[in-house]
């Protein structure tokens, strides 16, 4: 059995910690809110951990994981590995390993999935690191990640960002799929002639070509609410639909399906489109159309 | 000096017959509204015309147009000539035309370009028909299409609907062209960098690639209201661009961009996106993402 | 136990006879192919049934399952049901109902998804029709249908139709699926960050949000074929995607994703694209950039 | 008369220095090929200035500009302007602008549209820099922009890198534009119906939404080959569309248009889809649905 340092204890870090001590470990939690954690700092933490020291971070990516990467350079030392395991963009991964490797530190990032689905059924892993350093933090991959399966846990690449590089396309194509099934759904509902779409959409369960996961949830919030009148059409993003289409535009890749998508839920958080505007100024402009005012 | 017969004294209507007087030729206008009418009905319409007797339709697509023609296949006889200017589904003037052929009258159908400006520049036409059909109608062509050019008036080919196939695959164009114009209008507006939006988009009409009458159209307005501000984000669609889509689609042409625009129309007129609905739905179901309520 | 007509006896609906006749029931098919059928004749099929005799058709769409269904007009009579399981256009379905309703004879339109794998795990089955006719032929969708589930098996609608509108919904939702895992595909294959593909897309076949039937299959394929060098980027497409994005559009829906997902397989059968000609041509106009000659 | 010093003499840089010189102004020209070059180095082209120097600079985006402005830093001083004029990337603006300040010397971006056209129509200026910057230029700029109009020429912003800000959104807005065209022509062209597309095309030049400089490049282009039959469906991109999307996306704009024009260009550069490979895969999966091999 072994220990593991987790940073970072919000819905999904608090999640895993579970996960983890249901395996045997133990798991010394530090989070900015007390009562969340475990220790009062990472200090405290790293203190508790036996070595080489193993840290996982689940901490909003960008600033909060960089400046817990620069405290952890200062805490940690040669052979120490570090995990990154929120959704930190691919391309921060080489810096931070970069930085780390200047102290002796390992890194492994890690794209994590599972919501709040992973606590039961386990969490799908993605990550990217030396041998060496997976080798260290293999076993915290065991306990987290579904059982029975060899599947939901996959050593990317050994170039830091692989893990996270693939954990952002995995949530581009999740975003076009959300959006095949929306497209259809509204279509259905909106025409007649199928007569009580939530049961269309429970047949397809078996035996289609379209049966999914996301099928089986959007199943169950159609059983609850047929017509989805309780939810508002508005859907954030969290950033790696934005990297997955970038990286695309990088590397000259067509994705026109999943541009789509996010550009969907762009026009899903404006009250008013300021391009339709520009377009009813122009119908205005040439054909006296009328426009509606403000 | 020629007679025209003219059925649908609307805002196009009205100018195209005060464009044609103007040319010299005589007008004898109906329209269902006495006030804009020469005369009470079709009947007198026809009555008052010289053989061959041309009429030129002015009338809502569809049902009106098609409702038209049949009454019209009462009143013509062999050699007149109906003209269908209005923006009739190109698959509808193969029927037209055989059923007024079956008359021994001729037709004529005709894409007509040119908004509230067409009365003083002149009117772009787009027609098919034979050339025994287009002759009787030339001078009438003559008379609306612009002065001094030999643009802006054109034989797209002999068999019924190849004008209003033409004129719909122009408003197919010009849709995404608007889209264009709109998407990058959205951006300056929305960053900060540059100072004067509306100077830029002016600046553009001379000297630049994206130079064109849509730019110069949407400069008066961004003159008028810097931001748009009086203006909802809201769009229709007359049906052409909807049809060259499904053109598209029949003929197998890839056609994304004139399809997105079309779609943002769609968009522009829903309250809330439906399909937003089942994205933010499926989110709650696998990340607990918080959904607005309506 | 009972007995079906079957007509058409090609990859699909030779499986399903056999199917069929697992259950325990009698088909008796025929096709054009003499090597395939059973009988010799509609008329001989025909005799062969019990009243109220049940035929289903698993004719090609469009004409043929038009002139089937004339034919059957005149063999079949008073409480006998025709069911088309074939891929009609849902607008057929409504002209086919009348068309035998003035013989008396009943008729349900039926979607049917499964492929190859239908015999062995059941077909996906979604209809329309009265509950009258349903009832009739309900023994045969409990043949067909996969075993052990209420799923894979609905009564969409009572209008002409409705069966056929869920399939084609269901196969829009599936052309932009298998956009988003082909485009995910094509990005991480493309970037050398990530070492080993095949073995990410496997590890997506538990815990995450993407795991699907689909993604199965495409596991199948890249264990086969890593870069799937042996598969030319060439796909057809069989008219339900097309007849989607068409109904969303006479519905005013936007449907970008599954357009896009349609349009990239039209561009996949261009050997040139003719839109890239233009743009290189306008290129050339402008700028002075080189073509590339053909 | 005032003397400019100008880096970069290819097609643009070359017709440019004739522009100025045609303005009756005075061109140092830099190029490191020397048969273009009217100096021999960096340091012989700045001595040649007189204070306060200006340079222009049109040298490609990216580290060749870089370069070019790193070395200028050491070669001029207090007071001195440069100009990028070339089509760097708006981010690099501000980096180069704030180098450039340390040393005292102002910084315009400006971004230049004119292509082959340029020399005799002028040059259409988007650029951003600090009022007394553009003060000491505006000369150059006089020179440059179109004659007789205000239009041509606009000071964008005060920020670094708001002209070519402006220049990127330009380019965007192009692509799309002529993707809309292309779309329209391969539709027209493929379709029967109409029988002289070229004269079509040359109809919209008068009186039609959509006429345009575009357009009128794209008629004569059709009048030299009907069919495009000459030119490859290929198009380059030059990075502004790249980053018109990357700006969108940065900003939450939704750019379904730009987007797919983007993508389209990708596309017609690949000689298979790998995409496609994917989904003739899924299909053969599923369906047995053969596929091509290469």
């Amino acid at each position: 059995m072994a220990t593991l340092g987790l940073v970072g204890l919000g819905k999904m870090g608090g999640n895993m910690r579970t996960r983890i001590r249901n395996a045997g470990h133990t798991v010394v939690g530090y989070d900015r809110n007390p009562d969340l954690a475990d220790v009062h700092s990472l200090q405290e933490m790293v203190d508790a951990l036996p070595s080489p020291k193993i840290v996982w971070l689940m901490v909003p990516a960008g600033d909060p994981t960089l400046s817990t990467i620069m405290e952890l350079g200062d805490l940690l030392g040669e052979g120490d590995v570090v995990i990154d395991g929120g959704n930190s963009k691919y391309t921060d991964d080489a810096e931070n390993a970069a930085y780390l490797a200047t102290k002796g530190i390992g890194f492994v990032d890690c794209g994590t999935s599972g919501g709040v689905w992973g606590l039961q059924n386990g969490y799908a892993l993605m990550f990217g690191g030396s041998d060496a350093d997976v080798a260290k933090v293999q076993w915290a991959f065991d306990a987290l990640k579904p059982a029975d399966t060899t599947d939901g846990c996959v050593h990317a690449g050994r170039t830091p960002g692989a893990g996270h590089f693939a954990k952002m396309v995995h949530n581009g194509i999740e975003y076009a799929m959300m959006q095949a099934y929306a497209e259809g759904w509204e279509l259905l509902d909106k025409v007649d002639i199928v007569e009580n779409v939530p049961e269309v959409f429970a047949s397809w369960r078996t035996g289609t070509v379209v049966r999914s996961w996301l099928l089986d949830l959007l199943v169950d919030q159609l059983h609850a609410d047929e017509h989805l009148d309780k939810i508002a059409g508005y859907a954030e993003d969290s950033g790696e639909g934005r990297w997955t289409v970038e990286a695309a535009i990088d590397n000259a890749v067509p994705m026109p399906a999943i541009s789509a998508s996010l550009f969907a839920r762009f026009s899903s958080r404006q009250d008013d489109s300021p391009a339709m505007k520009a377009i009813a100024a122009m119908r205005n402009g040439f054909g006296g159309h009328a426009v509606r005012s403000e």
